[in-house]
């Protein structure tokens, strides 16, 4: 029997190697898959590709601009939906099946909200949905038989590794962090950094946002909250390692002494296929890790000093509440901000920092609370460029 | 509920660390247990301690010589049997408790084909039950209730990495090997190493011959013969490599691309923790291991002109039959003459090819054959020595 999936931000990174996936799994005759809705932004050319390729029952872009090319291009009968309520539609139209939320951004939580109860396994490469909403998320999930599976490579990793035992058994997660491109920088070099700079990212190569958030580590701050809300650990239990080689994807220390890791190439495709046919292992053909040449693993203490937004993100976490949205939406424009050299790479720690100091917190945020956090958090980060509070370079 | 635990080989290393596990398991309140059973050899000072300690139903000893040296030294109430027959005695008194077998040769065999069927769980550290009995041991256990754990580090850890998938979900099995003390060393003087020279293990603190084994590899090849019968996979599914930090105990690498590794200090009784208190992790304060400061983990090939006899001992267990038993006995003498310093370290080696090659093939033994075989070899690797086949010093 096919599965029903649907893939949100299906002309993305994971959302092209998720169809990848599900193409050679196809190929392999081990599994069916029905492809009932993609959804995207803007990319109508590639959209246009995968309806004639998948034949989705329906679509969803961006506005009524993308919908019209996307229409006048197609010959196939499509349902052409638009805008954020048309990704909602699509994360409840599967209702036992599949959800694949690869949206980027704030975007991304109400689909997850609305994937809950409405679809029976919902793959998460949507770091907001957690980061922002986690305490709404979790709320709706607990009541609810839908799982969730991350597919990022570290909490996907972690996923693995709880197979060998309980959370309650956990002593520690261990997240591991490449260190970026500045692991070995001078620290008064990594203040006044180029994009170009921080945009050369030693092992995974992934969009500028994310690897922008690698070299400040704030995505390793991120991931920390992520891992808090999808494993029910408490932050005292959770922590971040450098190990430059990103070998190892992640690890739990049991508190046995055992310790378990998930080991593999930089490749996303192991853990979208392991999420999507998860507890079962189906054979595919993407590179393995040959021990034997790798360079030697190391493992390095994440140094405070050389990433200050780490510590800045993960506190927002700690307390919670509305905290940790506008650290998200600050440092979304934080980054564009440093990408136009309107800001030096240092300012993107203290923006955070302002931004959370002048925050009125919400303890208890709803939906809309957090939407509004956002945008306010956005504007307040601009105003710190415009108004020269950072410093520009 | 207690646990009914038997302990053979209780005086020895892996016996005594249990004792201590469990020790530690009853004082932090975590788990019960009941020893009604300890066996051992002739270290009668311990045994009498444990006894004290412990107050089991029954123990067995070497022979009557110490039988009685124990009732002399004892009050308590204790039935002493002597011999195998006691050994398999005590492998059959807990009917739904857990058998550790952590005797040390042949002579563990017998006993772990009596406890199956007789015990709900069977801690194995006798690597013999395996290596020259995995036929007879495996026959038995399909048909039985008895669920068998290893407690080597190595073994322990793919157990532990296999709760992450299924036996057919595997692709390979990568067991590590710290490299022993010739890792570096040139080969011509590895031919003419000395007994300190093989016994200086860099990471483990073992017996004399396991750690003879472990300079020679034949220790690994054997493992490699335990793994193909603990967890059902063909040869070409095992392989070895070396790592000299030992800080991953070993790998299962499954067909999806994923990589599970079991990693930790070098302690025995993390696993053998592990395996009394499996599925359960409880906890410990045994120590942990501290990524941060440990050397750079790396993996090399293992070099077959390096480790000559890692070759023949997996040849052996490849074709089966009752060569595996030829080669265990013919190593246990060849490394009493090494030791004796009678050889040379490359006699190991070179005694083992002629043992085989002089060896009658039985293909589907019997205990009775295994016994013959073992005795034969033993003869044969003394005989090797005595008219000077494989050189002296």
């Amino acid at each position: 029997m096919a599965t029903d999936v649907v893939i949100l931000g299906s002309t993305g990174s994971i959302g092209t190697q998720t169809l990848e996936v599900i193409e050679d799994l196809e190929a392999s005759d081990q599994e069916k898959f029905n492809i009932i809705g993609l959804g995207c932004g803007t990319n109508t050319d590639l959209l246009v590709r995968q309806i004639n390729r998948f034949h989705p029952d329906t679509v969803s872009v961006k506005s009524s601009q993308e919908k019209q090319i996307v229409s006048r291009k197609i010959t196939e009968e499509v349902e052409i939906k638009t805008g954020p309520e048309g990704l909602n539609k699509l994360a409840r139209m599967t209702d036992s099946g599949t959800v694949v939320n690869a949206l980027v951004g704030f975007v991304g939580l109400e689909p997850t909200l609305e994937a809950i109860d409405n679809s029976s396994r919902l793959l998460l490469a949507n770091k907001e949905s957690l980061v922002v909403g986690g305490p709404l998320v979790y709320r709706k999930l607990n009541d609810s038989e839908t799982s969730l599976i991350p597919i990022d490579s570290e909490h996907n990793a972690i996923f693995q590794a709880l197979e060998t035992g309980e959370e309650n058994e956990v002593e520690r997660l261990v997240i591991t962090a490449s260190g970026g491109p500045f692991l070995s920088t001078p620290l008064d070099r990594i203040e006044v950094a180029s994009p170009e700079e921080a945009l050369d990212h030693p092992n995974w190569d992934m969009g500028s946002r994310i690897t922008c958030d690698s070299a400040s580590m704030v995505n390793k701050g991120l991931e920390v909250i992520e891992a808090h809300w999808l494993f029910d650990l408490p932050y005292e239990k959770i922590s971040a390692v450098v190990h430059p080689q990103s070998v190892i994807h992640s690890l739990v220390q049991f508190r046995d002494g055992s310790m378990i890791g998930e080991l593999g190439e930089p490749d996303m495709k192991v853990p979208i296929q392991y999420a999507l046919t998860y507890p079962r292992r189906l054979k595919n053909n993407y590179d393995r890790t040959d021990l034997v040449n790798l360079a030697k693993l190391e493992f390095k203490e994440l140094e405070e000093e050389r990433y200050p937004a780490f510590k800045v993100v993960v506190e927002a976490g700690k307390s919670g509440g509305n905290r940790p949205a506008a650290v998200n939406g600050a440092d979304e424009e934080l980054i564009d901000e440093f990408l136009a050299e309107n800001i030096r790479f240092g300012g993107i720690a203290r923006g955070l920092e302002l931004v959370l100091e002048d925050l009125e917190p919400v303890e208890n945020p709803t939906l809309e609370d957090l939407k509004s956090t956002d945008a306010w958090a956005r504007k307040k980060a601009r105003s710190l460029v415009k108004e020269k509070i950072i410093g520009d370079r």
